[in-house]
């Protein structure tokens, strides 16, 4: 039997009507819908793409086994979520030497810190593979705020908000625009690393760009406590008119 | 009489199919299509929104005075610029004042370095402005090379090849992943840069993400005189897997 195609699909940022006319059609085109979900609920990538299924598509949600602290402390984290990346190939494989088309949703875009990475690594030799690029929240943030992020000469560094203080403040105080992303829990930490480089007073917050219940306001406004994960400072550059 | 409204529309980086679902929408519904373009040609955001086109639209083409050296050496570029933004914010002016919807197409993303800041600077307190994300030849280039570029505690910093030499070198021997865009004339500067901050010998070269006439190849096999400005070097994270 020929062995069916598999494709990481970049589904944007939340919002339906963001999804590209080839993600929409190669959704559409799939056997099998694979995406990444928390223990919790569905996430994001699937919410994005439900209004775009066909009702005879199977679903395959490829279940974290841990998402949030304390366990993503622990020393056998980088183990467990091996594991995880082994097993949830393998069951992506099963459906692709089945025949099946199988469409790997992802947020954002499936190249620029998505999981589908691992899911790449594990299974591109073995089966015809092709990514779509999607619309990151690196975009969909300014866009929300309606604040441009860089212009001209200037670089933008994006900066996972998990990394040190210290190298987050090293980070900041080197760029000239910059993006956090991964906010959540280490939100504290990113503002303190804000103040320290000199940038919290032209630091903007968005959460949820894009989705139902997005918010934007200034960075040094935020009340810690309330920071999802899925939130995004920016800082635009300094040539921006 | 109610002013037009203004929406500048991330319209991907020119593969048709690569536009939003809210790109295609915002597209159809205006009144007047405005876009960059050059003396010599329609541009990249023109042909990616072409198909997507009613036939009853006036288009607005916006025609830089200058693109290519040597006139953008001169000491009058910053003036002559600031002319063309000015007259072209004004001609946009025009269309709204009579109540019509003006969207700008944007190659990529409207804030991505993108030409529409400089409008959006000059319209948006008079007009009722949005803006829609797109997806940026960042995320592009990746898929096309079928190349993860960043993952975990890794940042990426996209670098515009115009920089002068020594800060192209800094900036990418302190960068994780990379990105360099804007590169055409500056490819042979950027090549040396890339081998002085270490990194060549992991870099990828992507010409036209998307478009028909996509190549890629590895930054070392390139011949620096046949690139175009629309190419990108992807320099991939040190986490990818």
């Amino acid at each position: 039997m020929t062995p069916g195609k598999l494709s990481g699909v970049g589904v944007g940022p939340g919002d339906p009507e963001l999804l590209t006319l080839k993600a929409l059609r190669l959704i559409q085109e799939a056997d099998v819908i694979a995406y990444p979900a928390a223990r919790a609920g569905a996430g994001v990538a699937l919410s994005a793409a439900r209004p775009h299924l066909r009702a005879d598509q199977e679903l395959l949600p490829l279940v974290y086994p841990v998402t949030a602290s304390p366990e993503a402390d622990l020393p056998s984290y980088p183990q467990v979520m091996r594991a995880f990346y082994d097993s949830s190939a393998e069951e992506i494989a099963g459906h692709l030497d089945r025949g099946r088309n199988v469409c790997v949703l992802c947020e954002g875009d499936p190249f620029f810190y998505g999981s589908f990475i691992y899911w790449h690594s594990r299974l591109k030799d073995r089966y015809d593979t092709t990514v779509t690029p999607g619309v990151s929240s690196v975009m969909a943030a300014p866009a929300a705020l309606g604040v441009p992020l860089v212009l001209r000469q200037d670089t933008v560094t994006v900066i996972p908000g998990i990394l040190p203080a210290e190298e987050l403040t090293r980070r900041l105080a080197a760029a000239d625009a910059a993006v956090v992303m991964k906010l959540g829990r280490t939100f504290a930490k990113v503002r303190d690393a804000l103040a320290a480089a000199g940038v919290l007073e032209r630091a903007w917050y968005v959460e949820r760009a894009s989705q139902d219940r997005q918010r934007t306001l200034r960075a040094v406004d935020v009340d810690p406590t309330t920071v999802p994960y899925f939130s995004i400072i920016v800082v635009p550059g300094r040539e921006i008119p």
